[in-house]
């Protein structure tokens, strides 16, 4: 069911991240300068650590585009990692580049650090860190910004905002919240919202359940590093069956709601309601202030690893959740109103 | 990725529910009576309807077992609505039984019944209804409970239980609670919790987005009907990062945590803390007391359909919930250990 | 990419074999007696044993269709194995029944005997002859109807010949080599032709390996019990380029060609032309005249379990292959004219 | 069912191949050099044309692996084309650069033009011809040569050889049948063997139609631009059951064959025998004496366009054979070994 499917790969201090998306019909325009404000915007919240300064991220287009349009085939994405040339030893492909500089053997509690380990029997938990780092997300949301491309020329858009920064729910006083936290060595987490609008009814479906939106959206959502809940909707959390449901009517002979608990679904599906999905992302686990943990070599206790990292990065999450919901959306409009140039399906959704 | 894989197909009336499991090892014992207890389960919650006296459901091994035992084919399960006899005519696949009888035209809003009915362009809300209805986890909840059975080969358990009905969290009210709320043809939905022990440390990965566990479970449990929230452990809105991340400790020279906010989960992993799952349950959306709505058909403002229904279902969803998460986790099991038959696989695993 | 899927299930002398199809559009008619007439066909091709006569297959309707029009729900075939009754309790699903009637341990060469004993660590061969006899290919037969009804929608039609049975390219005299083989108690093999007409430009692609229409189909043709050799359009074995290829011309300002060397498929896509496979089956390996051997118990040589067979299956195989190519088709049809109903799909389908 | 996945991209005259692999555990030490090997063997062959002195293909590894080891992330492969600075403009990704240059309109008949152009709306075949060129497999070759040394590890090797070019079967007059055809402008196909030695019993199954090996390499071999048959063992037309069976003997207590029609693969598994695979190969439809076509811009009958090609690729095809074999087989193994890590999986393998 997967017609937009892609893969990402690379490592936070390797030499890229790259990405290849097939099944990108022929003929749609690639705004490159699009898909790098979205770059641009996952790196620019107000929290983040001195990393963001040197990468600046851009994006080349490495196959699947001519002349500006898609042809068909494969689209490969890459960003480059400008920080590589500070590790090309460190983060060597070749066996005899081995060097236990920048090697360490502190679990970091929150982090991929102590099961990664386990799984793939590595000692130097620096093989774990590279991967498990939320530096992927860039390629993400890469990907997502082509999705949205796709997406506007169905009139669809999307936006999302800041609810809550650790105990705060005051937009103005999130940078000080910020502040704060920062000057403890410490790191806060928060709550977004993502809306999508124009939405074709009936993406999704009931009829499997992997078909459903609500699920689809929600594995997208929970797959981003550090978010630990997602909502569909209002949370129903307290409300009677009278109160949550939303009601319909009728307006110059056009189905309407007034209220939108639901969040846009329906049954699994879109309802033609705006799309609203929030989210909690658990502040960052790289703590200047350091946890207690365990060394996996000497087997005893100690103070976590601290690798360069970020105080708040809720933005960036909400960037990043845009782009996810993006390509799980990409998919259903592109199995919605088939066809195999951009011609075409512009037809079929036309009538 | 998928090693344990299944379709499952049915409507509410129609003849039955069925399942086709693919990928299950040979010579694994399966126990049906433990399927029928976990289908008893689904159906005994404080606060269902009428229909579960009628149904009390049966599953049937129809392949892909020999002897109490898997053979390694695909494994089919069926479970007979009983209530099939009454709805014969109605529910016939036959171009020339063709009835209005039970045919309806006003939306239920909550349900599938809008959006299902413009994506499939029909105009008798029955055929919508028919497959969207919850109906249809009896089977999922059958599916569930042959993963509990591999996963238990692994020594892994799981319980789950309620949280809060309604604006009720004192488990000694909620009879009540649900009382009231039938008293005034209201319903009520609720949060729960889904908790299994003893999984091996590194199911799932950070290393590919949908490889993440914690986005497998989201989309499994979010694609329960009603379910609108997912977490995964404790929910992290308000907390600082030192306050919120599982600090590992030494005892005995064994990696001990004191805390499990992570609720079992790190980078996308299974870290060998129990697995905790909660999720919020929106109050069922057929309603005595009708809410507003459109009739489809003559486009008039009417109030919505009303088929017979529960008050509350919040019981059946955990363990629906438990069914859903069992399958993403036999799938990572049936994957780490390898092996095709059940002898094979527990040597992998006792190594 | 997968929009037409399915799961198929069942064992030779279990209660039956089932299917489920997840991803037909709603309002497709599917035409029951269409159906069974492929049914009809496949088992009663000249050269086949004397099960033919008991098992009559017919198909049953569990699930995804309304007063013969599909509901965009999974649709569930199920052929009841009228033989069962002389089978219950040696092919029970219940361990009290067990019993070592009809168990056998002299593999037969040219079956999964020997390594679906191996792979599944079974030393009762019954466990493997079951799932894998070709008795299972009557529910993909069903499935290819179906498929094959949604292709005709499309105005796409197909039939299969038979080109070589045995030794013998004479179709007059297929029928006297074939009583000449079971005199001697032997089986023949044979080389059949299943052609597809009026398919639309473009199904299939080049731009992924996976998405190449000619693998597809191969692996489909492939997988059908017993065949060997897969071929799409003319052998070009000893062709020269200037030869081989289907050279193109204008007649009244269309397109044409005059020769179909290609088969119908140039870069991996139908190119408007006759779709042509060729496959090429082996000798059915259960044998009157038995085999050297192995028991694998005993672990001597011996001669192979005779299980009541047929002489020459290749007029069933050809059946087979029609449905097989018809559901990759199908597939390809469905993601080409997206839509979520028949209306909608003829409508993208009529542009 | 894919544990070992892989997407590729890349356009004949673009930047270059990329190819990521998701799904190799940790701790696999990668040979570059094994895969440059198997890069020369593809553009080696006797009748390849002047583009193989050009290129000289390297791959370079992009993420996934440090120090010599896989860290169980994705792999990124990537092969940059030399040829690319001479095309820069003329494939540039930059609407601006929008040219005419190298354009054409002449489909070729035996390739993707005609098919292509119509289904991704393109008047400039070149859009077509950079992506269904057969380029691609270089970078197929490279995926291959990695999944070729996971099964090392398991002590599986392969071969293949040429068994007929054009009409001649003479290994030792192969040169001079490519030069005469050369000599004439033509092209020539052929027939070739790939053998896989020393796997396990058990690869694939018989219990699905999509777990049967046979039809999964079918589909890897079928999916070779200009493969158009392919065989799995003797080709059986003409014997009867009695002779193609392989008949199954003791020797010392261990159960051996003295034939191996069946290829190594009974009921969709491997048997223990050599796996082996033939396919032919049609002749390079890019001839320099050029058919009779159509000019889809004038739509006026003309002679086909002529792009540097080559004369005869049997050679090449039969090293891209090999690498997609093994994909297919590296997958299997994989699952059957279960396991994250390269330690894990040898102690499952050693069993």
């Amino acid at each position: 069911m997967e017609k937009f499917r892609f893969l990402t790969s690379g490592e936070s201090h390797g030499k890229g991240l790259t990405a290849i998306i097939e099944g990108i019909p022929a003929g749609f325009e690639i705004d490159i300068n699009e898909i790098n404000k979205d770059l641009q915007r996952r790196q620019s919240g107000y929290g983040r650590g001195g990393r963001m300064q040197i990468e600046k991220d851009n994006v080349e287009i490495l196959s699947g585009v001519r002349f500006g349009k898609t042809l068909g085939s494969p689209v490969t994405l890459f960003i480059e990692n400008k920080d590589f040339k500070n590790w090309e030893k460190i983060m060597s492909t070749k066996m005899e580049d081995f060097t236990e500089e920048k090697s360490f053997s502190k679990y970091r509690p929150g982090h991929a650090d102590f099961a990664g380990s386990e799984k793939y029997n590595q000692k130097d938990l620096r093989n774990i860190l590279e991967r498990s780092s939320a530096r992927k997300t860039a390629i993400e949301v890469a990907v997502g910004a082509v999705a949205k491309q796709i997406l506007n020329k169905f009139s669809i858009s999307c936006y999302s905002e800041i609810i809550q920064i650790g105990n705060c729910a005051d937009k103005k006083d999130f940078h000080s919240e910020i502040d704060k936290a920062k000057e403890f060595g410490d790191t806060l987490g928060g709550k977004f919202e993502v809306v999508f609008s124009n939405l074709p009814i009936g993406l999704g479906s009931f009829v499997h359940w992997d078909r459903k939106l609500d699920g689809r959206i929600a594995q997208a959502i929970m797959s981003i590093p550090a978010v630990k809940v997602v909502e569909i909707g209002e949370n129903p959390l307290g409300y009677k069956g009278s109160e949550y449901h939303d009601q319909m009517f009728l307006d110059n002979g056009k189905i309407v709601r007034k209220t939108n608990h639901a969040g846009g679904i329906e049954g699994g599906m879109t309802n033609g309601e705006n799309l609203v999905i929030k989210a909690v992302m658990k502040p960052i686990p790289t703590l200047k202030k350091p946890l207690n943990t365990v060394d996996c070599i000497k087997m005893q206790e100690t103070e976590a690893h601290f690798e360069r990292s970020d105080t708040c990065a809720v933005e960036a999450c909400a960037v990043v959740a845009e782009a996810r919901i993006a390509c799980v959306l990409a998919n259903e409009i592109l199995l919605k109103f088939g066809g195999d140039n951009f011609e075409e399906i512009i037809r079929n959704y036309q009538k």
